[in-house]
């Protein structure tokens, strides 16, 4: 294809070895890529994982970025170094996202944020997917897009990073709530109502915080919602189908494989919503369930029994 | 509920006796309306079937719409009868959509379209579901509410009658490009990421058709995407996914139960389209691999083999 060049072959460092940096490292290293894969249970020191990277990948869970970013902006990295995001979350103390964070410690170095509907076991099994990588530099962009583009994986550019990143941070909420929808069967119309009319509150929240509305109807907002939402790979998801059916959200955790991001991302963003009065109803209920204050099925009613009214998506 | 007022019985008058009219004629009735179902197939006289009729639901398909419109103008309703439209599809002859249809037949009646994520088995399970009924007439939409409207079944009123319609029809023709996707096991990463980039392009030929965008991003549009492409119960993804198959297209409709409006939907759209220099890359797919002009795997591979470029979710 004309536009997929891979020209140059780049030193690609990935830190966190969980099936999404996992994911990411197979990717670049199939497009000739020169990939370092880190972990902090591992062996090799976060310096020398580094040392000769031209693009540094950030594949792990939201709870560590801060720590990290602090490390990495101790190693004095050359400007030159791309540093890509590709965790969805929010910073419970601070509500910032995790470019945000990297932003604060790595002033000079290019962010860029790549989020997409990407199950990461599929994209391991070598099915086709699309992701979007955004910044606020087109260059830098371009770069991520020749590492981790091809046939089968197609890359988008997107000038903004910040409403790339918080489509998926937000969606994670919804998919816990579509996962109790579903746990208690209550069929493909229920689901389809509420993830529709999820995303104009995913975009109240998303546009407040900075983000374009544009861009969460773009692969890293409704397609990445899509993705979380229909598939029982998603682990927020499971979270909230394990609920419906009656476990506890300690037990659930305990057992799941990976972290559920939607469970700290709710307190997050309702901490947030009643600070700046955002309406955020199917979040509310979301994070009223996880913290014991209702049924599964008191959730799911309440988010039905609204008042009959005029139709609107208004954001 | 306090909105939820079945103030009033009226006489319902249901055209069509398939699934969906079946679905609409329990709910009518299980508000204590009286209802009437009628088919041509049926015993009963059209005249005697809606004389004291005060609302008058067409739920018969797309072919049938335009001689029964016919008919019923014939008839001579008083000009108090509502009209529901709740077909999807566009004529093959005109282009135009059911309710251009009524109008141009019944000019004095108000036309309300019902329209919305309704798989017909869910409702008359007594699952919940959403919909949207729409009318230049507001008072028309708040009184069809009333007819359908309860606990289960929420109806949102909206005032863009086109659009609403618009969304039901066009979305049948990628319910068979997701069809397609899911018969060929690409994955919930390729069918979310192919639904993100489908509902820009019914959100261009809605707009060119004289929808609004927004009506697009509710239950009507994306809702309606939603419940059509992620249930096995659709008889559109139905069609998709036995052509992934390997099925031939007449075997298969020979074998569906009830009508794949989608079928018909792709032939009108591409003329139109063709006409009026519309992009719609995704359903010129499905027009192609329906007249035997690529394979499954061609269709998709060429949606997936477009250039790398900016995100762009512009209409």
């Amino acid at each position: 294809m004309a536009s997929d060049h891979y020209s140059q072959s780049r030193a690609i460092a990935v830190l966190g070895t969980g099936v999404w940096g996992s994911a990411l490292a197979t990717l670049a290293h199939n497009n000739g890529h020169s990939v370092q894969s880190w972990s902090r249970r591992g062996e090799t020191a976060l310096a020398a994982a580094v040392a000769d990277a031209d693009v540094v990948v950030s594949a792990i869970a939201m709870k560590g970025v801060t720590a990290i970013a602090a490390q990495l902006k101790a190693l004095e990295l050359p400007s030159s170094v791309i540093l890509v995001s590709a965790t969805k979350g929010l910073d419970p103390q601070t509500t910032r996202t995790p470019s945000q964070i990297w932003r604060a410690e790595l002033p000079h170095n290019p962010i860029v944020v790549l989020s997409g509907p990407n199950l990461s076991a599929e994209i391991e099994q070598g099915l086709p997917a699309a992701t979007v990588v955004a910044s606020d530099s087109l260059n830098a962009a371009e770069q991520v897009q020749d590492v981790f583009a091809s046939e089968r994986f197609r890359v988008y550019t997107n000038s903004d990073c910040l409403g790339t990143e918080l489509g998926g941070a937000l969606k994670n909420v919804v998919a816990i709530a579509v996962g109790v929808c579903d746990g208690l069967n209550l069929g493909t119309n229920a689901r389809s109502a509420l993830m529709t009319r999820a995303l104009p509150e995913l975009i109240r929240v998303g546009t407040h915080l900075g983000g374009e509305a544009e861009t969460f109807f773009g692969l890293s907002g409704l397609g990445d919602l899509l993705a979380t939402c229909t598939s029982p790979l998603s682990r927020n998801y499971q979270v909230g189908y394990q609920l419906a059916q009656g476990q506890s959200l300690a037990k659930i955790l305990a057992d799941l494989k990976g972290t559920a991001e939607g469970v700290n991302t709710a307190n997050v963003l309702v901490a947030l919503a009643n600070h700046e009065t955002i309406p955020i109803p199917i979040s509310r209920q979301v994070d009223r369930l996880l913290n014991g204050k209702c049924s599964p099925q008191e959730a799911v009613a309440e988010l039905m029994a609204r008042d009959l009214k005029p139709e609107a998506c208004s954001i």
